[in-house]
């Protein structure tokens, strides 16, 4: 790979990204520009730009945006869609944004005519090649640069070093080093490392940033409605709100009720296991009201095949291959079962718990007609049942004859 | 189907199946031998016996038996071994008790000369297909008599007139209709139809039987410690008990701290869809301690390929498939990939939740050398990932530059 | 089911469903109209009309059309896009063509005010779900009504009686009875029972109608040119053509050159194995062709997603379940990957034999200089594949670590 | 990686492993033993001994196995009782030897003190990927040497430069480029590379080595039975053999009708594609013959899984994870269903096809009392089939009365 001539960085205003941006200055001796994206952490966007500014950016290549709907409508919720949870239980915070990012950070090169893209994951783990593939999937002539596997600033004291050699500011919480590593945005935080690498360990509860403890929740449980249209959330409690929206407010009552937590051992792609802390509040809601609408709008064998396909999509959005033609695939499978996922779920929150108690829709498949204990005036045969089951029994039946397999 | 000559009846010894023994009587004019399992439903099985001698059985046709352990270990933790949950949500516990019942009814038409069996599900369940397709499949000569699809008592007040009219006993409390239908064994208690037949009402508080509301639970956490082997659990705290003795105690656990509470609508094989109100303490506990202890002791494509079978293994067991070749294939899988799921998760137990918070084996696949955020002293290359993604990523360019899909 | 009052009949004209038509009349005393398609099973459709009006079917009843196109264009093409192979190697050729005939049958019965719709097929084989199971999802209160699983003429002695009583003509040629049954239109032609129905005996030759014996095909090779356009064939040797034409013509030079015999044991949906003889002379080159162009316009991921969900859209489709949304959700991925499947391929017919011999597309994911044994300057970097392979290996070296597996 | 001490080679006795050879005791200053393996390629492993010597190899230090049964029975065999084929066609013939390959490398380093294995497979293709995944699936700490990847020999000239600096001897023939590259063994024989690198050009004649122009096999068919017992072949025309000897059997018929050929273009795991001719003769029969005795003795649904489930298994053994814990799974789901794969096929060979034309087994579901068009004598209720169809049809009714979705 020749050296890069401008470079765009997912740049947080953080120490470390601020190491890389000043590293790619002196390491390349090329333009930086940089992309910071709302994506719902919760910071301030605004000391990036000054960052940005103080350590030589100029300001036309500086990029600070919200992409908090964006983020919501176009990736957050396709993949709820999916009921998507890799490994069976982890909603894929993380996955999800990465595309996003790079998406920006290639669009970008191309606006500013810079022919690389860098980011600030290690190479242990799966960001990189999340950022990377989504990158190439877009740009393939791209260059993307990863820092971390590069240099040889692998110690937090070398790190600092450089740091003071180029004149970065400090703060005075960073001179130690975190006691574990964070990640954040509208739809979860996760924590790992440092204080949580010993899975035989429970973790502190300082580690759990963005829910109340279910102990400390109110003692009175809380009721809500969701409503959806096409497989898509749009109004809680009767107020129609946007993507974002919604989810923020989802976040709060999952918070308030200490909802969302997930302490969880997973494989990563690159080959190792690592355990991470999950909160998801709103996400962990949300996946519970789509199956709740899901479970009187879709028909069961819809159901079951989005239920097969599920755990191959989710892995490849944790892969990294949201931008990938067998994503595609499965998202137009998903996206065409959702036509009539249309309807409003009612869930109970509690100390941790959400569950959904009632669902109703205009487009229920649910017939009390059929399934009455009572007289049903005709409606259901019992007695086709007799044939149903004889020639469901019947390949049982010719096994049982040749193989007596089960006595 | 010629005419019965000898009925095997699986009798609870109440009045519906009190009926239906009568009616066998009466319409075949054939001999009945009774069944009674206990399959830990939590009731007294001697006044089966009673009333069954009181109908007219002889003793020597009277069967009761204590299959607590046989159904925990050779139905209940297979199907765990599976994390089988059926739409998503479902534990199965109607489902997976069928066929054990069936597999004795017969074997004690065998044992009695017997030429039918006859059950007491309506025409309406997915348990009638249960009970014959597993009948079928042990013996493919075998009659299955179901005489909710036969006979003309379809209504409450007829049912009672046939009861009187043969002098049938009928307990009080069992005039009037019960205001939903319940099922249970050790594995769980489902409730289902009348009262709860509309899916927009919460389902009322009495209508949980088997758990203290989490509101009522106690105010402070409990932790629990599992011992699996090979997939099956085998100790808690330190204590290493019987299959039926493990599913016991972590039902006591589950029921005290209100866990293991759903509330589904569910599609059912015979084409309809119902809502049920399940209640799976214990198995709801062993779910999420199996899934615990295979995070840290299968291989992560071991717990991918699992989690794309396990819709399909539970879709099986819901419809009634236990006896069939293409379960056994499933379980082989299943079974190979346990051989290492051996070591211990803790628990936390709270108002209705229940969390894996740690889990630590001699067999884990866990390397923290590998993962840590420290220095790892080269127990992994990071500079391996560069090539690693080009790799991974040739395939999207090559797309990107045919197609520029994403753009 | 109250009694029908007007009935449309799926109509061949032939002896059977003449006798059909009349027990209809006779059986149900209600009006009948008859729907005779042109699905290129090869045969005169005016005999039908005339047989109809003799039987006193009223003109404004009588329907007659050509589906030819819509058959291929909205039924087997988009099949074709998936690979569907049934338990391996059927081309469902009988399959695809039920649920267009019971479309028209819905369509001419909402036309006609006719309230139930008839067909010939037995109550032993797939064809009566495939029928009535689309009938029902595309009119869920339409009546259907199966003669053959109703009537009392089940030996081929009654049948004739009923139609002589009738005075239903019957061709000399149908005194005896066939001495095998036959399904044929423009996809194959299928034959079955009677002396095929010995799986361990060789068909004879007179069974195969639709192609020359390989051994009595044109000892020199033909080579032959398809070219696809997101999918689906559009031209034959550079010639344009429209769906039916261009499968016809396929038809042809499979005829010729003796290819596409099957002889099968399957398993029905109904519960036992049939052995069938069919010959599907353009499907399969057809099908290899589409293969063949796929092999350079899809990425390989989304070939494997295909071939993996290809057997359960296949099944799908075999046991009548086309109009489902199920078909419609597989669908809508296999129709999503189809997007680029543009190009050419060459085909070399000889004896049975056809062969994919070439390759070409404007939309080639095909590399030259990635995959050349020459110098590739630059294109691919072998040390890439170190770490490809480090990482790929590294749970697998985990794994060894823990348990030496495989020694 | 720290310098290797002993080297254990995979080697040919051609001249580029002799290369090789060469180079390792000259860049790595380490011992060297060689592993020669009869596969089935049909050379004489002789000369390998002798010019091994004749480089410097202790006899000690050189091993030379004929490994054909072994290769048969616990790889190829196992492999076939999946019928599997990648990207639907290819039926692994390269793929399956590197396993063994590796297991012998890596035992014979251990028998020898070695710390290092070696290959000659280059840095594009897969079989680098299948080699060293298996070396380290069997040893996690073994050195692998891929000097394809490492040295700078990289063009012919430099190949031939390094050979005679090394007084290695260059029989005539190689001095010029091979036109094509080949790998052989029992199961088949790949070409690929050079003067079939361009896809739209059919491939010459002259790369076809194994099996006879189907123009120029005899005119007259001949019939062969292969005999199954749980899956594997045991025996041809009557006569009990050994795994290989029934494959080298089986690759005389094919080889002599032209049976077996494929050119493919297809999707390596290293990210691009490439295009090889493959011959599998005997093979080719083999697995048409296995499908045959499965159509009459696996259930329908065990059919059904098995060709889902094979994609995925053809891709774990394309990619190198023959030694992976997810093979194992699926492999012994595959396994659990051959218990009954016993019987006998009839194949007829005719230039080029190999068609199975008839099959029988004592151990057959098919029951011609069932599907017979005679009258059956009551083995099946025709009136079954109308239960069947409306419960079936039950969900498609109450989807069509929600939203006539397909009018």
């Amino acid at each position: 790979m020749s050296a890069p001539k401008k470079v765009v960085l997912a740049y947080s205003g953080g120490l470390d990204t601020s190491i890389i941006l000043k590293w790619l200055q002196v390491e390349y001796g090329c333009e930086v520009a940089t992309f910071t994206a709302d994506l719902g952490q919760g910071e301030e966007l605004d000391p990036a730009r000054k960052k940005a500014e103080m350590l030589g950016i100029k300001p036309e290549n500086i990029f600070i945006e919200d992409l908090r709907e964006e983020f919501v409508r176009d990736f957050v919720f396709p993949m709820f869609r999916a009921n998507a949870q890799y490994e069976g239980l982890y909603l894929l915070g993380t996955s999800i944004a990465r595309p996003l990012i790079s998406k920006r950070l290639v669009e970008i090169a191309a606006e500013t005519g810079a022919d690389a893209v860098s980011h600030g994951a290690t190479g242990k783990g799966n960001d990189q090649v999340r950022f990377e593939l989504s990158a190439y999937a877009l740009n393939p002539e791209i260059k993307v640069i990863a820092p971390w596997r590069e240099w040889d600033l692998g110690s937090r004291t070398k790190l600092l070093e450089f740091a003071e050699a180029h004149q970065i500011p400090i703060a005075k919480d960073k001179r130690g080093e975190a006691p574990f590593s964070v990640d954040a945005n509208l739809l979860h935080t996760s924590s790992e490392g440092k204080v949580l690498e010993d899975p035989a360990e429970e973790a502190p509860d300082y580690v759990y940033q963005r829910t109340v403890h279910p102990e400390d929740a109110p003692d009175t449980p809380e009721y809500i409605e969701i409503e959806f249209e096409r497989g898509d959330a749009v109004a809680i409690n009767g107020e129609r709100m946007s993507p974002a929206t919604i989810l923020t407010e989802l976040n709060e009552y999952g918070r308030k009720h200490g909802v969302g937590r997930l302490d969880l051992v997973e494989g990563r792609f690159v080959g190792m296991k690592s355990r991470g802390i999950y909160e998801t509040p709103g996400g962990t809601i949300l996946l519970d009201a789509h199956r709740g609408i899901e479970s009187i709008t879709l028909d069961r064998m819809q159901i079951h095949l989005k239920d097969e396909l599920m755990p191959r999509y989710a892995e490849m959005i944790y892969n990294g291959f949201w931008y990938s033609p067998e994503r595609e695939m499965l998202q137009a499978a998903i996206d065409k079962s959702q036509e009539h996922v249309t309807g409003t779920v009612r869930m109970k929150l509690y100390k941790g718990l959400a569950r959904v108690v009632a669902r109703w829709s205009d487009h229920s498949l649910y017939s009390e007609e059929q399934v009455t204990f009572e007289e049903d005036m005709g409606a259901y045969d019992q007695s086709d049942a007799q044939g149903f089951i004889q020639l469901q029994g019947l390949r049982l039946r010719l096994l049982a004859r040749r193989d007596k397999r089960f006595n």
